[in-house]
């Protein structure tokens, strides 16, 4: 019994199948099959291979960003001079990934709370009818104030007048901040980390740097007008009523290479989803808020009311490394195969319906288990088909 | 010699080969073959490729979103009128994915730096001997204050007392406030970049429409009491205490098709893990924070200290796009192919292990190396191989 | 007609081709080629079945995060005692998925708008001719102060003095501050939830545990002098000039077992780039930014600026969930069936062009199309095998 077993275990071992095959020898079905295989052939290894890196596996990273401006600004409002600096124009302070830099402001000072006639053009009125009922934007007092023909509010007072959008923008020299940004990825399936302070990217070069698409494409100091002008705006224009803007870090890393070669690309994008549906843009242009500092003066609670309008900086982490990986690796070469497969079934259709040659084929390629008489009817039709 | 390679280069290009095949004819191998082949046939295109659509290649998004809040909330507490506008209730005020709406609040105002006691319940002691020794919660001065029983601590003098959360909220109207959400995404493989201000959503739409899931579901207007609703919550309750919740734009879209119809989708869910699990929930329910204003009151720095109840609002952007791609196609044809091979295996198996004439197919299928004479020396060495 | 495709179709279907196949019974070939298909045998079963869990698809989380600090501070600067409580040292106050720790903090009381001298060291000058122009980093008056012998500048005054940062750091009490995590995690394509509150983890249980890697590594409560030292920094150094700790919340997830096993995993790390290389390390070490806040005085606008030294922590989620899906299966097999054909291939190769005895394997292996001429005996062997 054991031997019987292991000597067909050895059998097993000691042989093995190939597939017969007819060998056909026809020009044409020859060149349009191995044409056919060439076609497989650089498919794989061209495109799959070479063009798409099939053979790797790819990794998005997790990223963490922050951020440092620079630079002083200047307002001169009818003589009274002011200077903006870090802590007055950027809102966070903290020097998040995305953060508004002060380029323009209406400022209302000394508001306290109380009643006050609303701005002329909203809720005007003829008489205190027009003023009953409030709405969740205002909260009204259900007088009509006869010097303004508005209604009047409870509310902060005076209202802020934010009808004209001071421009030039009052803080033009926003131009000139600059902006540090510092960006470390890290892809966990690769296991490595990475800095945008990229080797050779030091204390000493940092401290004179000024990024430039060409010239200076790895340093992280970036100049307020640049990232706009990079972005496509008119720094006038988006300084006074506001806007967004992303600056993409990509991070596209090849990590079958010294892994030095792997360096952060910054890109200046609007956030205005597709510029070319106008609808949308003018939907979406201009970006402000208001911003509220508080204070006690003689035991009244006041505030002084800033609606900023500035340019809010989006720093968006976008990143994909590749390395090579057995496993995608071996199933583009295993489907590949199975492609081959596809090429031998179309020759066959081919060599076994379109050529006149086609039953010699079907002799040739085909053998009938029923050769042998067991079945005389399906014996006779087979034979037929031999014919 | 060159003419020999170019003829075998001739041969192999003229030539090609093609599986022998044996033609079983037996209904009952047949059918389960076919059957098998018919499923594998019916996996592919219809799973494969219909259903999860296999010919594609997916790519997420990287996407900024901005938000603004609008609406005046009204609070009167023991005679005092005030109302809350956006400066007021939004934290941060800059408009970020991530903010806090204030609906509830308990505010301490005219805190100064000093010694006093604790609250009642608090590090409550006998004598001085209990309060010795300071915790890094408190910074204990070591005296028990006899009125209140309770150790002095030196802190922003007076105490907050947050034993109690006013009951129903204090800005109710919160309810009323709208959010307009901004959100631009790009998928960077297949560089399109969409804004959530779709085709025909433009500044006049904006001005007069509100989301609503089934009339306005593009709508980038929300209310927040709408939200909450959606979000499974009673307003009521999660006004007074805070709370947490998620709004999902969903960019699920097929670059096979116009880009216009890829348009976002607003869910909204409370953000507390599995809400089955009430150990949890009861551990995360609530959202507060406390914040501080200060100021100079006779050239001593105090401070009004708000412990803020409010809404969290998490705008968390979930993308996939998807785009026929060659590679993937040809991937799982070619696997396809494969999976059919594993069927002829299965059948082989049939044919040659489980039919009763399974000799005679083995016959046809098989050819041994070493059965019939007529090439005597490999006849003799596989003999040898035999022994 | 009809009968004839009807039989056309039960033939297709009564019957099945399966490859003829010559058993090569030979040990050096047979060896090889089962060794080979055993190696394909055990990468596919072995490796990418079991290793790389190839019957997986993966999904990625959107995620959202929210924190609350716990503890108070003290300072005693020249007898001038003072206590931190949350509110005045946490930025932002709303508890963000990023934020600062207040550490150490150079204060700047009184500043007023005006002229005066810049700090000695920066922008000397002999006489006011070194003093015209301005940069936009300051703005000049254009006057050389000759007591300082620098340039005077409109500015907040008196200038912040930075050039001493306190040591030991002011607020070093902060290694005892506690960092209460909340994170809640979903799955779109899966459809789960989680939190990372997790079974077990309720109300009772946070308000006593405190994270350890060994010993409590579910609770989201975490010491701040823990995370810095688990993050391999010393306390001291970093609370001092500051710095930025990622705090990774990791959830791996098999999908396969039950949801109750899918639980976060806490890793901190410091956020410089690739800590080996030390000039972007030199680069990129210590964190501040300042931040003002603004009062009335008599009237006159004057605010205290705070240069802040920090603990910045981003905390970072990092989401890879596994299920068995059906495509990713079928697909490793197909492929894997595929690599199967690459071995009979290889196989054929020695058989056909590297044996001795290769011309007779050939005959055996393949019959030729034009049998009319070439080879009689092989013919001869074929027609013995078809009886």
């Amino acid at each position: 019994m054991k031997s019987q077993i292991s000597s067909a275990l050895s059998n097993f071992f000691f042989e093995y199948e190939t597939p017969r095959q007819v060998l056909v020898r026809n020009r044409r079905v020859g060149v349009v099959c191995r044409l056919i295989q060439l076609g497989v052939l650089v498919y794989i290894i061209g495109w799959v291979f070479i063009y798409e890196k099939g053979y790797q596996s790819t990794d998005t990273a997790v990223s963490s960003v922050f951020t440092k401006m620079k630079g002083v600004g200047y307002t001169n409002e009818s003589g009274k001079e002011r200077v903006w600096d870090v802590s007055d124009y950027v809102f966070p302070s903290q020097g998040d990934s995305s953060f508004v830099v002060m380029t323009n402001y209406i400022l209302t000072e000394g508001q306290q709370m109380g009643n006050c006639p609303e701005l002329e053009g909203k809720h005007s009125c003829q008489s205190n009818a027009d003023c009953e009922g409030g709405s969740f934007k205002r909260q009204m007092t259900g007088v009509c104030v006869n010097s303004t023909k508005t209604c009047e509010v409870l509310a902060w007072c005076p209202v802020e007048d934010d009808h004209s959008i001071p421009s030039p923008p009052l803080l033009m020299s926003a131009e000139n901040y600059t902006l540090f940004i510092k960006n470390s990825v890290t892809f966990p399936i690769f296991g490595v980390t990475r800095s945008n302070l990229v080797e050779g990217i030091n204390a000493e070069y940092i401290s004179k740097c000024l990024y430039d698409p060409n010239d200076a494409p790895l340093c992280p100091i970036f100049r307020l007008g640049d990232i706009v002008k990079l972005s496509g705006f008119s720094f006038g224009t988006i300084a006074q009523v506001g806007g967004a803007i992303g600056i993409v870090v990509d991070w596209t890393c090849n990590f079958d290479l010294h892994v030095k070669y792997c360096k952060p690309n910054y890109n200046f994008h609007g956030l205005y989803g597709n510029p070319n549906e106008t609808d949308q843009t003018r939907a979406s242009v201009g970006y402000n808020f208001r911003y509220a500092k508080h204070y006690l003066e003689n035991g009244i609670e006041k505030r002084t009311l800033l609606k900023v309008f500035g340019i809010r900086i989006d720093i968006i982490v976008q990143s994909m490394a590749r390395k090579f990986d057995i496993i995608p690796t071996l199933t583009a070469i295993g489907s590949g195969v199975g492609i081959f497969g596809v090429a031998t079934v179309v020759c066959d259709l081919v060599l076994l319906y379109l050529l006149p040659k086609r039953e010699f084929y079907k002799n040739m390629k085909f053998k009938y288990t029923d050769t042998q008489v067991q079945d005389p009817d399906s014996e006779a039709g087979s034979i037929e088909t031999e014919k």
